[in-house]
């Protein structure tokens, strides 16, 4: 994949099979390419920028739609090229064909996240700002969005980038030592930079124990819900979804019989599996089952077992799984409507007692699914790292940071200390964007939506 | 349904899933409710209009998305009243909450074809030219697109107005003379009113021809393919599909077996159905086969009989058909390509002559199957009516025009006649909106994408 930056680009910026649709051009030639083909009360050489005109697109003598064109000027715009956008019918026909008319004019497709990678590379974001666009339109929880708004608006690369320049200066003082080396002089205070290498490393320490939380809140919470057959796992999971649902899919093919519902509790995305119900058996197919619902739990973060109130044993116990350190599991006692007089005494915190038909128990389960969960921290605007790439470019900084502080507390020589100090930059700069490269960029705008 | 024309109303005019979405608001609050939301460098309120201007939509302190937001100020915008259009990131979850701001301030949802039917009650568009804004949306190929785009610039209403307001003339003299009925004076002129309603009925008979080739333009030809297993069928429909494919569907349920491919030939859109092979059989399901394609062919509008070239008999004629005067039947003969020496020597036009897998013939089939069809009309911007609603209005007009011309030949009395042409003005009246009801607006409407 060869990106040619100079190229004008176009692409629709809105999903077709709506009353409009938006198409985006940015380029030295977008507002050229545009007047072609666009007949209005006044030429768009001549509309300022930001501003909106009507009129039609006519290609050939034929009018193939009427639009309303918005032009905006280099430098104040997303790219910091000149961009019009055109906002046309939804007709997936007439956005072929007004698309085809501009690329024949010498603009060619958008590749994906391209305009955002414009906006990069021009300066008008930095790296981990540009990824967090790509996150706010993926956002589909109050949760997942205030994440990656905090990191749109700057969040935790601003400081990152300030503690990396005072690095980089104290880096550039280690290395004059070397031009020195054989007077034995110290440009680089030794105090100065343990103490910079220091709280750059609590920081980026903060910022790794955040991806736990951000990790969650970002692809949603996966629960797991096992049990004997008629325990009531569906209607615990219709329950739950209730009207909060977002979305309800059922996974056909080869997880067949296994559900997943998609549901917002409190701002926070939960995926609900509904397994297959377990019970003891030697049948293939009952087999195959089981083994499918090993698998839901080993991707779950929180296991709900379920058994009835009115029964002591429970057959999910057939599965003897030993939930890892990251899992939580909750014992759910369904169906207490069903006994009278049912006290549910217990001082056992993993077990609840509910009734997924009326209704009992269930805001307390919710409350336990989202406990540990600090949505707070999201809501206020706290940097909580949610990219993948950002956690392991945080892990290998903290690693180099751990080797700075040695070396320093070795008096170890310049040359070795500025390597080491080289490596921190290098991890923290590949997180602002200050240090990439094509492969980078292309990995991170490539899984960006085309006409953004 | 009661609407309230002078609500505030909002809807998103994109579909979500883009990487934009545009929110639309409409009405006297517009600009003050979104102002209320908006954080920018100056209030909305001196924004002027056309002007596009960046800022954030902010509510309860906590910034949702950051916008541009542009203002069109009443009275030149699409639906006569201030306009304000949010253009935001195409997260679901940033569009409710931005709609859900933007609704509890005082505006309401729009309705589907809400904004369009404001535009054609302040006087911007007719009737007809509102109807053709959804079919420009619908439309999917070259020729359902100009047909909507000729309506869409006023297309036959224009020229209906203006008969239909000569005949509010002649109708008002005719009425005087009821004033006058004693004295036996004749205001209207008969032969002037002869020939201008002769001219009306030309016209509306003109148009009602048209539509036969405007509904097929619109709707797509349906084209059912049928013949004994492995004639070539589903080779045949892959053929035609080819790289002009424009969606495949396959239709399940109770129509299965039975798949439909729509695809585009010369801007026009085709719906091939593929049928379950057929040959002679008691059993029941194979019964049930044929009674699908049966149902295949009565709604077709052209009938390919397949049958393969080294065979005489064709178990095609178990159907025992016979096509109605709109339906064309042609008979395919396949894998010519596997007989040596094959001449295809006939006269008769009706037989056809192709291989479907290496692609003899199928040029010429493709020819036919748009014979018949008068694209250039639709290209050159001819009028051709595609609205069943116009077509039904016209048929009762063209009924009322020719009582009224029996009624002038019989020199019946005023008072009857102009009880004619009134009825006349009603059906024209109808297609460009002149008369209208709720009614009428709710069905033409409702039938809108919601945002426009």
């Amino acid at each position: 994949m060869i990106y040619n930056d100079s190229d004008t680009i176009v692409a629709p910026a809105t999903a077709t099979g709506g009353a409009l649709c938006l198409i985006r051009i940015s380029g030295g030639q977008a507002i050229a390419i545009v007047d072609d083909i666009f007949c209005g009360k006044q030429p768009l050489s001549l509309v300022g920028s930001h501003r909106a005109v009507y009129g039609n697109i006519v290609e050939n003598g034929r009018v193939i739609d009427d639009v309303v064109v918005t032009i905006f000027k280099a430098p104040h715009t997303y790219t910091g090229e000149d961009i019009v956008e055109i906002s046309a019918h939804g007709s997936r026909y007439i956005i072929n064909r007004i698309i085809s008319a501009i690329t024949s004019r010498g603009a060619r497709m958008a590749e994906a996240g391209e305009f955002t990678r414009r906006a990069f590379l021009a300066g008008r974001l930095d790296l981990s700002q540009a990824e967090a666009v790509a996150d706010i339109i993926a956002s589909e929880s109050q949760a997942s969005h205030a994440i990656a708004s905090t990191q749109m608006r700057g969040g935790y690369s601003d400081e990152l980038k300030a503690m990396r320049h005072e690095l980089v200066n104290l880096c550039s003082l280690l290395e004059l030592e070397l031009d020195f080396s054989e007077e034995d002089v110290e440009f680089a205070d030794r105090s100065q930079l343990n103490s910079l290498v220091k709280a750059l490393s609590n920081k980026v320490d903060s910022l790794r124990q955040s991806f736990a939380l951000g990790n969650v809140l970002k692809e949603g919470v996966t629960v797991a819900i096992v049990g004997a057959p008629n325990v009531g796992k569906s209607t615990l999971l219709n329950r739950l979804a209730g009207e909060e649902r977002a979305m309800v899919s059922d996974i056909a093919g080869t997880t067949r019989d296994t559900i997943e519902v998609v549901t917002n509790i409190d701002g926070v995305i939960f995926r609900f599996i509904d397994t297959a119900g377990l019970h003891a058996t030697d049948d293939r197919l009952e087999q195959m089952g089981i083994e499918r619902t090993r698998e839901a739990i080993s991707k779950a973060r929180i296991i709900l077992v379920m058994r009835e109130a009115f029964t002591t044993d429970s057959d999910a116990t057939l599965l003897d799984f030993s939930p890892n350190e990251q899992q939580r599991v909750y014992h759910v006692i369904n169906k207490i409507d069903l006994c009278n007089n049912y006290q549910a005494e217990t001082t056992d915190d993993t077990l609840l007692y509910i009734s997924a038909k009326s209704g009992i128990g269930i805001e307390e389960l919710k409350e336990r699914l989202t406990e540990g969960l600090d949505l707070a921290a999201a809501y206020r605007g706290d940097t909580i790292v949610s990219s993948q790439r950002h956690y392991q470019a945080l892990t290998q900084a903290s690693e180099s940071l751990q080797a700075t502080l040695s070396a320093i507390k070795r008096d170890t020589s310049a040359d070795l200390l500025s390597e080491e100090i080289r490596q921190v930059m290098h991890h923290i700069g590949t997180i602002t964007g200050e240090i990439s490269s094509d492969d980078i960029l292309h990995n991170i705008f490539s899984k960006f939506c085309i006409g953004k």
